[in-house]
């Protein structure tokens, strides 16, 4: 090892011991109430903070005020870093698969593999290259370090490539020059010039390939920028790359190490000080070590990078890297063209699955199963009214609602735009108000309950879910509101009041007292008051009453108010005081639900209750709601 | 809805149709090589930029120079903002088992439910309570909405605490003004001070319990930070915090938006412009939409948040909220003590999986079975040189191993340090190298090769892992060397080649010539030659030649020339290259492991090949190894 380097763990010591990492005991605690934080026994002075081991500031950055303008270009990694990070690596099969995934959803680049390290990869590229697999308009790039065997191999693997880039790297971070290399400076940047000159003095045998070349700096984020600028600056001036014929230098956060300001700040530096900036495709190669791998791309884009390395769905060593699905549908959000497919995430989600053997969670961005649920009553409220208001807007503006302004809250993004449906939107648990259970009953039962209504529904789910303690699914929703508020018979109960095939059930045989067999509504021409007449079963209030079918009639200003009238006749003094009734379809033979908020009885013993019927005789389904009503205030 | 508004459905149709969202088509497309990427049929001009919607800068910013010092105040609001996005809510066994987790993690803030929304989450308090469940430095927070009813009910929730903090929202974001709440700014702002204003006429019923309060702006990332500062201001001019009796103000970044340098911007601006800011902690709430929730709550914290609110691995609803495992052991790799016990993350892990019914990813950072495994050999390689460095580096300095400077390549924390050990660290699969395999051997086998019997043994686990295209696992490896460099009787054969019980592989019959018998050597103490005599086994070349023992005698200037010397009377010439030998053990039984590289044959027809050999004798093991690389060359 040259002399100019003291040990990296000398140096680490000191800064860790001199203040404890970066644990400034002279720093007040952060503000609270009640009791502070204690110490943890976690050892904390072993961990040498970022900044001490790679000292570095910018304050000529720029990139904090700036916003994603753009898609970067994009290099799929999944076939080369993504698959060596896998228990066990795609079979051919399964890398033609990804292959071809990738091809579809519009990736220009893509890195095939590490042929010289890989007899799978060698193969594999032999494939894509004399079966002609790879559309013209596609670049592979395959990985080498700076060794000349491992240089020559990967030529071979090129013969009768149309176009390909050559991927070099070696380690130029402080401590893989210690450890790993045990080299200076100097000689680490002599390993990249000497295989600069390799890749160049092999050209001849690349005959007839558009060769293009790429260079790492690996593990960028633990070197000095201005070293790293060092050897990027002295590869490229073997190079020789020009504007018409560029090369990448490609800036890999092999391990993420800090907060991603402080990696962008290392990329605007780098942007700003690389020669021959106009002839260089700036990019990166971010990981995810310290879960801020996507916010540090993005950050480094604004910085100045032109180009993204990653894999879908985030798989790649230890952590994975950086996910491209997240990143191109970021873009998405901020109204920019990601200028790669993602309409149909559930499929690329399988078939990343299905190539890596690895699954990836309920909550991953965008993919995940949850990500697009709402439990919390108060989320399902407001995406309810905010579906139902951006709907509006729409006929409003007589827009597609499809291609509409997406703007709902607590959905960033239009699940249908990526292949998922609303349907998983709305779930409902006992942590979950009113509003996912009326977004249910609206969606999936064409029934819009009355607010008040749904304040009164909610109490018994409420019930139902903190005794059960799960999830609430449609179906439960739709037996409670049943049980609750329509007649026994469509629950599959008799008139009698019996349940069919099973009278023990004594929940269904209570239901209700009443029920309306028959109606007839007359009214004059001239506004004269309108005549009720109906056929009542009355079930009769105690087990062991009889039923026994009644005729009465009643008067009044309108069918409710003639069957009010009429049900005097029993003994029952109930008014309205709310009333709602929509269509449940479009069409003649379409039902109407009926909504009545009634009070039953009278002074101290009134009882504010609902009712709900459904008919296709918009009067029957109004007087079956009154009857639900009364049938419920009685129980 | 007030007139100060218009429909953000317009606004924002306006500003997607002026430039298809931020899609500027005069910006030239990213460099790159190749076909350029095409325009993807997403549909990115139905989305409206962050900037667009909540138009925000914020130039005077200090943050991006900053870098992390100190732990910020925890708060867990697994109990809560987790609990209600699982499909199966915890019952009270589960949340009792995370609430005594978080309590013995050192958790001093715990929000514990929503009382007035859910029985479960009040009986939940009142156990808390009523059982003297609460340590008296752990502080319980219990959140409502700003509606009178549910504020009643939630100090019904907490009689008998203490010590609480009411925890009271309003959503204030542009989108919610206009399609949930459909009023106005100062009529939503009114929402807030009448809920302060209840909350502080509340107190007389709250006697006895050390009362504080929190504070949400809700989708605090949809709001104007300048209206999000006003709503919050005429919330702390009616409760008047003191630094003495300071309240929390929590930004919830509800839904995530845009890159984290804009929240950061957002957080910054808000605590600069509150009133009192000594008197509030100034909190953050994130979530993970676009995947950023970790950075952007670093990059905030950097720009002056006080508090952390979130849940442990990352649940909550949709994405997520914030991982705080991630978060805290971020700041233990800055040398920061993160003041939460994350010694035993498996522990953590399986509790929470437990608690919440959902798995997290292999690659979830620290907590993930993926994250500190290295399956490509040049990361395998440079660990293995890395934690042989630090070894050294502890040695040198006295230090105890597990508390020194931790500085390894590709392992940005010490597994051991949150309760993980090494043994998943290195495996090995067909994408890697030697080094995960020498790594294996010296590990699980005390087997330390010289690097270029490395090399050698490396093709024959590279071609079994690419015929297998499985993972390798070390039974794989130690299988593979044992066939390939030891005799056949250590793998169950016997001395004259058959397998035990299966006389039928041909792999193992043909394992080799020659087997070592006897041997005896002489020398001097004048420095005269070495003699030795030896009784070797002889199976002959050929499939049928019967084993035959023969005694042979050579001299040379040490054992293992003598025994080159006695082997010339097989018709074998034979030189060592290179050797090497090592004990594998402490102790007087230890056993020897020698590894030779010889030129076995003469000129055109010459092998350079390598022998290992182990024996308890360190001349018997030496020249089982030369046995075994001549056996090898006959092979």
């Amino acid at each position: 090892m040259g002399q100019d380097q003291s040990s990296v763990f000398d140096l680490a010591a000191v800064a860790a011991a001199s203040n404890g990492g970066n644990n400034d005991p002279l720093l007040p605690p952060a503000r609270f109430i009640g009791a502070p934080q204690k110490p943890s026994k976690m050892p904390y002075a072993k961990y040498v903070a970022y900044d001490k081991q790679v000292p570095f500031d910018y304050p000529e950055r720029t990139w904090p005020g700036k916003r994603l303008q753009r898609a970067p270009r994009w290099c799929s990694v999944d076939l080369r870093d993504g698959n060596q990070a896998l228990v066990n690596p795609m079979d051919s099969e399964r890398k033609l698969r990804f292959w071809n995934l990738l091809v579809s959803m519009g990736f220009k680049e893509i890195e095939v593999g590490f042929p010289s390290a890989s007899e799978t990869d060698f193969d594999f590229i032999r494939m894509l290259i004399e079966r002609e697999l790879i559309p013209d308009d596609v670049t592979i790039v395959v990985l080498t370090q700076c060794r000349e065997h491992l240089i020559r191999r990967t030529y071979e693997a090129l013969k009768g490539a149309k176009r390909a880039i050559v991927h070099f790297y070696n380690s130029v971070s402080v401590l893989q020059r210690e450890v790993v290399f045990r080299k200076n400076k100097e000689e680490i940047k002599k390993l990249a010039i000497d295989a600069a000159e390799l890749c160049k003095s092999l050209e001849s045998e690349a005959e007839g390939i558009d060769l293009y070349y790429e260079y790492s700096p690996e593990s960028f984020t633990g070197t000095e920028p201005e070293y790293a600028v060092e050897v990027c600056n002295a590869v490229t001036g073997v190079i020789k790359p020009t504007p018409e014929h560029p090369m990448i230098i490609n800036l890999p956060a092999t391990v993420e190490m800090t907060t991603p300001n402080v990696f962008a700040d290392e990329v605007e530096y780098v942007s700003n000080n690389l020669n021959d900036r106009d002839a260089i495709v700036l990019s990166l190669h971010p990981h995810n070590d310290e879960g801020m791998g996507v916010a540090a791309t993005e950050l480094a884009v604004l910085a100045g990078a032109d180009r993204v390395e990653g894999c879908l769905l985030g798989n790649g060593e230890r952590t994975g890297n950086v996910d491209l699905v997240t990143l191109g549908l970021n873009f998405l959000t901020q109204g920019i063209d990601p200028q790669i497919d993602y309409s149909n995430v559930p499929e690329i989600r399988k078939t990343v699955e299905y190539c890596n053997q690895i699954k990836i969670s309920e909550r991953h961005p965008y993919a995940g199963n949850f990500v697009f649920t709402a439990f919390s009553g108060s989320h399902q409220d407001a995406i309810k009214k905010g579906l139902e208001a951006r709907q509006v807007a729409a006929d409003r503006a007589g827009a597609d609602l499809d291609k509409f302004v997406w703007l709902v809250p607590y959905l960033p993004i239009d699940p249908k735009d990526i292949g998922r449906s609303y349907e998983a939107i709305i779930r409902v648990n006992s942590q979950s108000g009113k509003g996912g259970m009326a977004y249910l009953l609206k969606t999936n039962h064409n029934l819009d309950l009355p607010k008040r209504l749904q304040v009164e529904f909610d109490k018994v789910v409420q019930n139902f879910a903190d005794e059960t303690k799960k999830e609430v699914k449609d179906e439960d929703i739709w037996r409670l509101f049943k049980d609750e508020y329509l007649p026994v018979e469509e629950s599959g109960v008799t008139a009698a009041g019996a349940v069919v095939g099973d009278s023990s059930d004594e929940t269904l045989k209570q239901w209700g007292r009443l029920k309306l067999l028959k109606v007839a509504v007359s009214s004059g021409e001239d506004g004269s008051d309108t005549v009720l007449k109906a056929k009542v079963l009355d079930r009769g209030i105690e087990p062991g009453d009889e039923p026994r079918e009644r005729e009465v009639s009643g008067i009044g200003n309108g069918p409710i108010a003639a069957f009010l009238n009429a049900l005097s006749n029993f003994g029952i003094e109930a008014s309205v005081m709310d009333y709602a009734e929509h269509t449940m379809s479009v069409g003649t033979d379409a039902m109407a639900a009926s909504y009545v908020e009634c009070q039953v009885g009278e002074d101290a013993e009134a009882q504010i209750i609902w009712g709900v019927g459904i008919d296709s005789s918009i009067t029957t389904s109004a007087l079956k709601a009154i009857i639900s009503a009364i049938n419920r205030s009685e129980r």
